[in-house]
């Protein structure tokens, strides 16, 4: 009798390892400082969440900024699997594919309602999955900070010749768009920025939400606070080494990707708390601040521009001019809808009481 | 030998059986039919999500209008468990608590952003939770429309005397304010209402979005569609067993208040895409459809009616009160965010091509 209860004894052992998912560890690695809330806060979000919901086996560890090493190449070290996961801008991947751009936001394109309706019920996910499956990576949004203040500035910019001479900081496509105006491009690391700016060495500095541009200090030197032409979006990714993902059970994946998708949507109205929060303590410090959106002749100045760029890379590159294409047609039906949805009841019930 | 190997297969099988959480059968109710989508997505969705993470043990079910009687009393349905969920606005429980009307949009308020805001990192759970824990019920938000469309006329609206008589549909608290505008309140079930308005017995009809709108085809008889000030947001919620659900393992409770605000979210983008869609069709097909905003002062006299109605309410509740003035502070400082943030993209680069 002993043989058959051994026999078993085995079948309910390998049994229940087979049921049970094994520990697993996993490492993000965020392209900020890890106190940079609320850009930091997706990643702690997730950590908690996928360990709650697999019973304490599936453990994520963050390294902020202070630890990890952005100057190395963040493609290799994924897919080294030195990190499993980055926190990260899609678009600070330009160099390396000009596709990765479209995911984060385009000046003058859209908003973060048509980004994410693009995204999830147009083609969006398509495009890129598959410009990320060519690096074996996947690819995530990770939370939108929504449409961004174009910047801070000394200057109050009357005509597109204002932007002559102006020494400025921007990155990426609104780098190249400026650039055709005659500004003047200051490529330092972002804390000799911010001092530049502080310091009178430069006369715009690109803006964020009020709820991290509080935090620079820009509001007690610069009188204009310029509304957004340039960041109408600002998605954020989380780039996945793929054969790792695969490597996980299916119910660890199905639990990492829903915590991801839902840290990235609560990442905009953390923002958006924080900003109206933020904008009320600015306007009341400093009263004297004004909001400026650049004249009508200056935007179709910069759009034109900004045409020639993105007709430029079209004829280079047959993918982006496919997105391109697909993204003007949509911004072109969706737009109708955000000029009535929640746009027509702030302009028709403003100032109601006075 | 025999004895040990028993008593080590039973300690095994035992504690297996501890590891390993029980079968679950959950079923939701949903107060409209199960095809109106994007409505009824949220419960498949996170049926779905909940079965994925839970390895298939824990299964929900799904009963549309076309199956669930809605005219037993919700509240006791759940409570006595022949339910453990229900998809409803929160507002449909006015009559049992005047309170509940906060979290699904109020005339005049918050739009979904600052809704959000309010509800996630404010204080608007809070309120929630203590409103829902008296009927022994947990709530959570269960999906926004977003700001929706006031409604179809067949008149135009040019001063607040043109409502005088006017044969209308609405409820609630939008109802109670045009009450005192002398409108002709039409009382009857859906289907009714709007076979009512097609066969021309009613001057305006409550819209929603261009995305459900459009199934009910009143574009093909009204010529102005109305942009809101009665519904600038329009959250659903998820009424809960509290006994049911603390009685979930805890995996269980993390699995379903993920997936369930998760789905919520998303619900938001679908409705989005299929309203952009629904009006780019609309439009083509019946150009001749105008977009009208009741002209400020009419929105004025409404408003002053509205503040008439919630200060009576104050006066007879104490908690409608506080929350009411909750809402009013967290208003003044985000709405002042709100007008810059999409608000400002959106309005000062329209019509740049042109």
């Amino acid at each position: 009798m002993r043989t058959p209860s051994i026999i078993l004894l085995t079948i309910i052992l390998f049994s229940s390892n087979l049921l049970a998912n094994k520990d697993i560890e996993w490492k993000i690695a965020l392209n900020w400082k890890s106190t940079l809330t609320p850009l930091s806060s997706p990643s702690f979000q997730i950590a908690n969440m996928v360990k709650q919901m697999s019973e304490g086996k599936f453990i994520i560890k963050i390294d902020g900024l202070e630890k990890y090493d952005s100057s190395a190449n963040m493609i290799t070290q994924i897919q080294e699997n030195e990190y499993q996961m980055v926190h990260t801008n899609s678009s600070a991947l330009k160099e390396k594919d000009i596709n990765t751009i479209w995911f984060t936001g385009i000046p003058l394109g859209m908003t973060m309602k048509e980004q994410y309706s693009w995204f999830y019920y147009g083609d969006g996910q398509k495009y890129m999955s598959n410009i990320y499956a060519k690096f074996n990576l996947l690819a995530f949004p990770a939370g939108d900070l929504g449409t961004q203040m174009s910047g801070w500035s000394k200057k109050e910019i009357k005509s597109i010749s204002d932007f002559h001479g102006l020494q400025i900081n921007t990155q990426g496509i609104t780098s190249e768009i400026l650039s055709m105006h005659k500004v003047i491009l200051k490529d330092l690391p972002t804390s000799q920025i911010n001092n530049a700016f502080l310091e009178g060495k430069l006369d715009m500095i690109s803006g964020t939400s009020p709820s991290m541009d509080i935090k620079m200090g820009y509001h007690k030197i610069a009188p204009f606070y310029y509304t957004s032409w340039d960041k109408p979006a600002s998605q954020t990714q989380f780039i996945v080494n793929k054969t790792a993902f695969e490597n996980l059970p299916y119910q660890y994946k199905k639990i990492l990707t829903t915590a991801i998708k839902l840290a990235s949507y609560d990442l905009y109205y953390e923002n958006f708390y924080e900003s109206l929060q933020a904008w009320d303590k600015i306007k009341t410090d400093f009263p004297n601040i004004q909001i400026k959106s650049l004249p009508k002749e200056v935007l179709i100045s910069l759009s034109k521009s900004k045409k020639l760029i993105f007709e430029q890379y079209s004829k280079e590159n047959k993918l982006f001019k496919e997105i391109y294409n697909n993204q003007q047609q949509f911004i072109k039906k969706a737009r109708r809808w955000s000029q009535l949805e929640e746009f027509s009841y702030i302009k028709s019930i403003n100032n109601l009481d006075k």
